[in-house]
């Protein structure tokens, strides 16, 4: 098993450079909240992470959750993890302070967050549900529940689900069919949900689950779906768990990783009706979901950031250790030395640096949006399925190649290699695969306002393309005329979406999946180029980063460059190849 | 679990129009050997594929192999199975007559091979490694060898296995140091071999080991290494199995896939010494060895194409009973109409259909260097590092967009399609990792011999881009296009190389794996585009293969034309920028 180091150095890179944390802060009215704050939290939180919850992470793969008369028992270790987290107060960090949360930004959240799932996905996954939760309370729920469950959720006392799934509903929601009947000012739910994500456990003291079901009398589809609180344990008049709700895990998935995070079907109403609290309005349940998912899947594409982090770090390790080869001397050569392991590393580290500027860029945009920043909601929302689409399918890659830096010994799961690439393995599928992602920013995000958002992406990285090639240094120089001929690419193939597609919706679909790769390898060329601007003005300032780690943010970049945007111009030409050959081979013939 | 459905149609297609096998068989002197023959063939074997093997599938990833007391006990139902398999005489095939065999081609045997690994990849590597086992005896084993042992291991009563790796010796084969002393006419061998595939078992009554190690006088490094068989059971006088030679199974690997398929760790001479019988002269074992391994490379990356010929057929299924979303008439809507999805299918086909025509291409041109065709050795010494490397690598993708197309079913172990995914994990490291195929290619396949090899293929190539072009069909000549566009773009890239990378070793390693994938879509392109030629062609006589299989052999080229060959330009560009930033950062900046 590998041990994990918090990325300190680079996370705090990227928030004071690229984020501007500071000032982000001012301008939020934060008075309190700085960088020498954010150094000190995540340092803190570093240190719960690799020594607390990073070891439990391969005992989780090795030993799931059990199942046993309606309950589950999680990973031995987990419960005392998870109350050392919420004594700490980590589960408070971002919350309202009129709740109990310290009200920090969500940009420094999510940098924790990182940390977390870095350390060990499958636990992170409980307190990224809760904070779902808490999202779509904060902003539907009635004063009353705010003040039933929020604290206690904010504090991480009580933990959030959210029950979508059925087994006929995935992707398509309008087949939600879990039912809701009207009782007094309660309701009763009944219905099936699969899927769900920490569904039962006995680290909180109790659970609120969110969940999806139809009124009697609603329509048909997306619009006759409202959201309940429905808690593990109902509330007594002290608002305190009293007696068990009718709700109860049916059974635990087998699953290909993440088995430290109890995946169950849950049984809603098996004895007359859970009863459950209606959460704003009735038949508005989707649009309230969309509030917890668009928070979901950017803490989903981080994900894909936390376990290629750490698949990184492995590799890092390993190919210093493992000795192939020998010099002319007779002296053994590291295998980090042999060039296509370093490339390897390389691509690892540079895809790393372009998650987590793409991250924590996005996390800021919604600090701003929160704050009423109408410019920064407009990116964020074009960001949202690029962080999470484009993330975890790069998180498929970087784990991967983690397993083949180590060889044979990736494939032996004693060695590690393979949990990581196991537990990334969910990540393009769950809050929205990649092609539900895809088909957002095709959509919503680009048709929709006729490229409007796009437009004002394209002219930002047209700005530093303009800083790159004005700059007196060669590899920025090198570095510019590699993002504009990209930018180039891209806009290309933008350009052929907007004229076609809205014309065709099997088009739009058929390219959208290249579109998504091709938005996400533009905007992280372009953040690393930003990145490695600020390195090589800094390097002429006296800063405590050293030269040795400016010089290879510079270099980072670079190798982005090189390596990862040619891949802009190849889905580029594919997209421009449109709709194609896609659907012109009958179904007898496939 | 999904059935398996022998491609009988498309092997045929390939080997009848693509490798033209009557023609071939008429220049080996094969007079039996025909399409006829082909057909009644490989439907038989699809029937032990599908019926048998298959459905075995499932039951040696949940059970695999356990070992007691230094013996293996294989998954239950598995050795009925190889019962069956060398009852019908399937591993007698390719074999030559004076022993047993049929004599038939080996590209007849590699479409067979193909639907053994699909069926069953774990078990069909038992086969496979006494496949090597024959190659290398018949290559290099004296007379009183092979009349010892070939004829067994011909029929497939003994099995075979190949033991190269130790710890300290995986990818550096310099660095072996199994023992070898000799004692009379034999040798007392000793030492610890790791990853050895089906190394015990009971489903055979011998098992024949082929054990790399070093006599006392031996030189350092690969040219002290001698190859030796020592057989599980020594044999009596009457050449039958007898004692139980001073060999055995000291643990197996607990693996991320490929449960069904014993890794030993084999200890020999833990009792004074195993007995072992010198093959060939002293000190020459690595080149034997690299007989065995080039055809070893070519079967895991024809395993490539099986497991995702496998994957396909499963998401194929699966996304026409998959219903997500309604009609405008409240019809539900299979997945397989989402352009996404289907999009992905195309992309599994097309690949699939590529790896195909390039296994059995290649598979051929090794019949014709056996039959002393120096052309066809030049060709398929260029082949090899790329079905190895490229095909298994682009297996990853399409085992992993099995699981995409299942959405949350994907990630559940019962769908099956994980295991697929994982199984397919072995292939880009055993047999020589994608970074050994990838020097293999650039160093001794490209630089040795100047590139003269390479710019026989890019002949090759350009007369196909002459022959779409100047077609009446207007697909072909968009086909034309691409694929004259890709061969520059790889023209330009390998000429770089050819120009840069001789005086510089790191530069060579440093764009090594682009260039092996580059090569890998560009020939996959090129035959791709010749099946449609093909196939255009067709359209206008009698056939039996009708309208619609031919438009869609078409369609499928046309779809990889749109899709994949772009890649080519991508790693193109990717070379062209050289060793770059790939070692302009120090490890502790890593």
């Amino acid at each position: 098993m590998s041990t994990y180091n918090p990325p300190l150095k680079d996370t705090g890179f990227v928030l004071d450079q690229l984020v501007g944390f500071d000032s982000l802060c001012e301008s939020l009215d934060l008075q309190e909240a700085n960088m020498e704050l954010v150094n000190v939290v995540v340092e803190e939180a570093g240190k719960l992470a690799a020594d607390v919850l990073a070891p439990l992470n391969s005992v989780g793969d090795q030993n799931g959750a059990t199942v046993s008369e309606g309950a589950v028992t999680e990973t031995a270790g987990f419960a005392d993890a998870y109350q050392q987290y919420v004594e700490n107060g980590w589960a408070t960090l971002t919350g309202p302070e009129e709740f109990g949360g310290q009200a920090l930004p969500n940009v420094l959240g999510t940098a924790v967050n990182e940390l977390w799932h870095s350390a060990n996905m499958g636990f992170g996954l409980c307190p990224l549900l809760s904070q779902g939760a808490v999202e779509a309370l904060i902003a539907h729920g009635s004063d009353e529940l705010k003040t039933q469950y929020l604290p206690q959720l904010i504090s991480g006392e009580w933990t959030g689900t959210m029950n979508l799934t059925e087994p006929n509903a995935g992707s398509d929601l309008a087949a939600v069919s879990a039912k809701a009947m009207p009782d007094g000012d309660t309701y009763k739910i009944s219905g099936q949900k699969i899927f769900i994500t920490w569904g039962d456990h006995q680290m909180a003291s109790n659970i609120v689950h969110l969940v999806l079901a139809r009124l009697p009398d609603a329509p048909a589809g997306v619009k006759g779906i409202s959201l309940f609180i429905v808690p593990k344990y109902l509330l007594d008049e002290q608002g305190q768990p009293g007696a068990l709700n009718d709700v109860s895990c049916v059974s635990l998935e087998h699953k290909l990783g993440i088995h430290g995070s109890p995946t169950c079907v849950m049984s809603f109403g098996d004895n007359g009706g859970a009863t459950g609290y209606l959460i704003g309005e009735p038949n508005k349940g989707l649009s309230y979901m969309f509030t917890m998912m668009n928070h979901a899947r950017q803490s989903v594409g981080l994900q894909g950031l936390s376990i290629s982090e750490r698949a990184y770090q492995q590799a890092l390790e390993y190919s210093q250790e493992r000795l192939q080869g020998s010099n002319p001397d007779g002296s053994k050569i590291a295998i980090i030395n042999h060039p296509d392991v370093r490339r390897m590393l390389m691509a690892m580290k540079s895809g790393n640096e372009a998650m987590r500027a793409l991250a924590l860029s996005a996390a800021a945009d919604i600090d701003r949006t929160h704050h009423g920043d109408a410019e920064s909601k407009t990116r964020v929302e074009l960001y949202t399925p690029i962080v999470k689409g484009w993330m975890t399918e790069l998180a498929q890659e970087i784990t991967s190649l983690n397993i083949q830096v180590h060889g044979g010994m990736g494939f032996i799961e004693e060695t590690g290699a393979a949990q990581h690439y196991r537990d990334a393995r969910i990540l393009p599928i769950y809050e929205g695969t990649t092609g539900i992602q895809a088909l957002d920013l095709i959509g919503r995000k680009t048709l929709f306002d006729k490229g409007a958002a796009l437009a004002q992406l394209q002219t930002d990285i047209r700005s530093t393309v303009e800083l790159l090639t004005s700059s007196s240094t060669a590899e920025l120089q090198e570095l510019g005329v590699q993002l504009n001929q990209s930018l180039n690419a891209a806009t290309a193939a933008s350009n052929y979406i907007l004229e076609n597609a809205p014309s065709d919706k099997q088009l739009m679909g058929a390219v959208s999946f290249d579109n998504l790769m091709m938005m996400g390898y533009l905007v992280g060329g372009w953040l690393l180029a930003q990145s490695a601007l600020k390195a090589d003005q800094l390097k002429a300032e006296d800063n405590a980063y050293g030269e040795a780690f400016l010089s290879a943010k510079i270099a980072t970049s670079a190798f982005f460059a090189d390596h990862y945007l040619p891949r802009v111009d190849q889905h580029s030409a594919t997209i421009r190849t449109g709709l194609g050959k896609t659907f012109s081979i009958d179904i007898e013939q496939l």
